[in-house]
């Protein structure tokens, strides 16, 4: 469905504004899970001893409903936006770094585009909502859905109009991917700021405790920074209808709605998306919250070194894949993960088997 | 130096028997640390948000010993050998599996083998002690120095020549490698208990806290495992001459020695190792209480599932890289860690300075 945003409700009914989403297939099969399982335990290894890279096949095949689901083709999605909240001066970066970063990333030069190329991970970077023009330059998928959302702290950052076409924005490019595996960063200078606004929010805790230092915020910028993200939520608290996405429009960013919005549109397909850091994960949160069947697709990559992050992902109860310190952002860590989910899936699929190698099986 | 058993003095002093091993270049150079770092704060990215991939970067250039080192070639050995206590009825899986599992590794069916197809990665299995011959087949590096050890819980695992036979041609693998990057992994029925043993004798610890589970010893047989160490250890520690080097020889094993050789051979053209899982880690510590300057050059890949592991890595400080709940050994965990210090190499070589790529530096 296409939204026209200035016919809309202000306050619409949670049912008409997730009617835009598609439904997630169920992820629960008990005799394609034996099947997987019996695999599992019949490849030349002791059993269980490859240990979370077992889960993890296990996870995909679900994820794909067949129990020889193997990976080929991988691509990652940078989703980048600007954020009215910088104008409050609470990032050590300036906002123009955001447009900067869009072209690094599409001329190769970001660490992103480096550990793709690595990894022979198709890459994209997607200006979903930049404050700024790149005429067409090579590299840059250009799907505007805005230019910088406004300045949460003094009003919504989206009209509802808008966060729906981020969302479809993403949808669209997750649906199309033709990928066996999908990953999902962000590049917005101010984002942490709205991340952890949209935590706070969804998961009504206090905002002083989810606001970090993001890129480098210390000392009175980060003072500063907690100051703004507390008035923001205060405000849009009141007027909030409850919904996820509500939160998402009120406090969050086109590049976070438009990762909403890839984990929906590759779910649609059946293909499991790796989510990278504290944005990126916020933006998961958006989606789980308005489906819970989307948890059983999604990959989480690392706890990052972002403040909240790691209280995050124990109050969900995720382990994510790796822990590195990184906090960087546009899906670095998502790329790392991927490398071993893709290793994950090829033991699962091309180890030999106990009887098919003349290998002896435990005898006690 | 070539050492023939029968001539040896069966306790060598410390020195002599060292003799053998050839020197770690240190790693210390602070006009090369300073530049390195001086890069890495140029990249397009907040400084340090790369986390530890920066901390790898770094200490992969200081091994090599240069600014611009970077990885193209990267190769894994598998050691295999056979161990005399698996007499003891103490492990789940019979001892011919070290042979069956070693042509299955060549046959490309392991787990390793997969892996390093996967990423890439050069790899080779080593019969270095198996108790069986491969009469030539391919993919199999034939450099025997015994046909498995002794019943290490009734006399020492290996003479000390047979030791040093060991030793010198893992070394000879590590210095032939030609790689810019090198992975240690083992096979072995059994070699859990002689790791757990090592750990033991070298870490003045109680081996009843050392011992686990193995390949999946559990209940009675677990037990039975621990009264086997223990009594190994407590007759060993009673004749040990304090060395880590006639530790290794009294409960180790040919693959942990030869892994211990490797590392050397590596370090002596200043090619970093990255160290698997609990056994691996039993031939570094060997390697190490050698010559502590080893260490510099070691990755630890991962904490693996082996009740001690992590209790080991966090005594001497050690923070691995991955975190998998791995526990088959091979060289599996080796092989991912491979791939993620190899994107921190290449983010370091690869990615764009702020000046080159005309991207804003932080303002505050």
């Amino acid at each position: 469905m296409k939204v026209n945003s200035s016919t809309l409700n202000p306050e619409p009914e949670r049912s008409s504004m997730l009617d835009f989403i598609p439904s997630v297939p169920a992820v629960e099969d008990a005799e394609l899970q034996q099947k997987v399982i019996a695999r599992l335990n019949d490849l030349t290894k002791p059993q269980g001893s490859l240990g979370r890279l077992e889960d993890i096949a296990l996870q995909y095949c679900m994820c794909r409903g067949r129990a020889d689901a193997s990976i080929d083709k991988m691509k990652v999605f940078t989703f980048a936006g600007d954020h009215g909240i910088t104008e409050e001066r609470i990032t050590p970066f300036p906002g123009e770094v955001t447009q900067q970063m869009v072209n690094n990333m599409a001329g190769g030069g970001a660490a992103v585009s480096v550990m793709c190329r690595n990894a022979n991970i198709d890459y994209a970077v997607v200006d979903i909502g930049v404050n700024a023009d790149f005429n067409g330059a090579p590299g840059i998928i250009s799907r505007k859905a805005g230019r910088g959302t406004n300045n949460f702290s003094k009003e919504p950052a989206m009209s509802s109009g808008d966060c729906v076409r981020a969302v479809e924005v993403g949808m669209a490019l997750g649906a199309d991917a033709q990928a066996d595996l999908v990953g999902a960063g962000e590049m917005g200078i101010g984002n942490t700021s709205a991340a952890s606004a949209l935590y706070s929010m969804l998961l009504d805790c206090d905002p002083r405790d989810t606001v970090g230092p993001g890129t480098g915020s210390t000392g009175e910028l980060l003072e500063k920074k907690k100051r703004v993200v507390v008035s923001g939520v205060e405000k849009h608290k009141q007027e909030w209808d409850g919904t996820p996405f509500d939160a998402l429009r009120r406090v969050g960013g086109y590049e976070i709605a438009g990762i909403t919005g890839l984990i929906f549109g590759c779910l649609s397909k059946k293909v499991p998306v790796v989510v990278d850091g504290f944005i990126s994960c916020a933006a998961a949160l958006v989606a789980m919250r308005m489906d819970p069947k989307v948890r059983d697709y999604l990959f989480f990559a690392h706890a990052s070194a972002e403040t909240f992050h790691t209280a995050y992902l124990e109050k969900e109860h995720i382990r994510p894949i790796l822990s590195l310190d990184l906090r960087l952002g546009e899906g670095t860590g998502a790329v790392l993960a991927m490398q071993i989910i893709k290793q994950a899936t090829a033991c699962y699929n091309e180890m030999a088997t106990f009887s098919a190698a003349g290998v002896s099986r435990k005898i006690t």
